[in-house]
């Protein structure tokens, strides 16, 4: 079963993160997660981003800003919800993952600058893809992917204007607005 | 058999890439490439960031900038590499990953704003991670996994003074540099 996923990102700071922050939302969103969690500053700009991504390429993602990400969180758990914390210092992905049940909601917390202590006891696992130093990025499409199956298909994004086929050696984008118009 | 793989980031802008470009490089080592070029803007922050890291978490990674990408995996194809183009426009993955042949090197280009249409008939191989858009450290770092078996562990990172430990819930990291000053 697919397990329903929300992504958090901590401690955004607008300047410095925001191609970063957007392509972690964005990620999130290719790898099958239903909604974004935006924490640290307020930017339009990241929601804006992903909004239009997702009315063009389709699909039923959401996201929102949250300025309390703790109360978020423990009102998260509260309810059911499962937190895990990435995290270079925690447990080996590959053999987590697997434990993590996937018939409640999940709560995917991907830190920023700094992380609360408190971050690492609220999360039910702390889960490290590597223990290098690499992106928030990366970590959570292999996590995701670890835990979805792979890398979300066409079939989860319905309602897409363009769709990108894949080809060999060219671009093929087929832009559903314009077949309806051709064809009326 | 492990691949020997270097990373080619085509059209890097210092001020607008430079954090998504630092991101790739890390990813590019913490999933067992060798080496990492730089084109477009020279930015020696990037060079200087990833040899700092090595030095630090250990292994063998190098990195370079070059002014002239194509020129560059001309001559890489020409020595008898294989040349893949990561474009969410390409095959799937998934499918097109296995046939790769392991035993030459790889040369990975990722793109930056605009790529060159030569790329596409350059590379052997132009793959997708997903035909959303997303990031190029997400792409690279599924594809390098399906690629490389996984992600790459401490056995490939000899001579690290720093090594993080898994833990559940809090950080472990050994300093290699004081273990030998204690034992002293």
């Amino acid at each position: 079963m697919r397990p329903e996923i929300t992504v958090v990102r901590l401690g955004h700071r607008q300047q410095r993160d925001k191609r970063i922050t957007s392509h972690l939302g964005l990620t999130a969103r290719a790898m099958g997660a239903s909604h974004f969690v935006l924490c640290g500053d307020d930017d339009e700009k990241v929601l804006d981003t992903l909004a239009d991504v997702t009315e063009t390429f389709g699909g039923q993602f959401t996201a929102e800003y949250q300025g309390k990400p703790l109360g978020y969180l423990r009102h998260f758990a509260k309810q059911g919800g499962q937190i895990v914390h990435l995290t270079m210092y925690g447990e080996d992905f590959e053999s987590a993952t697997p434990k993590i049940p996937t018939d409640a909601p999940i709560a995917v917390v991907v830190g920023g600058a700094k992380v609360p202590g408190e971050i690492y006891k609220l999360a039910k696992y702390n889960i490290a893809v590597g223990h290098q130093p690499h992106s928030e990025v990366a970590a959570l499409a292999l996590f995701m992917s670890e835990l979805m199956g792979g890398v979300a298909g066409a079939e989860q994004f319905p309602g897409a204007r363009l769709e990108v086929k894949p080809h060999p050696s060219g671009k093929v984008v087929i832009d559903h607005e314009e077949d309806s118009d051709t064809s009326q």
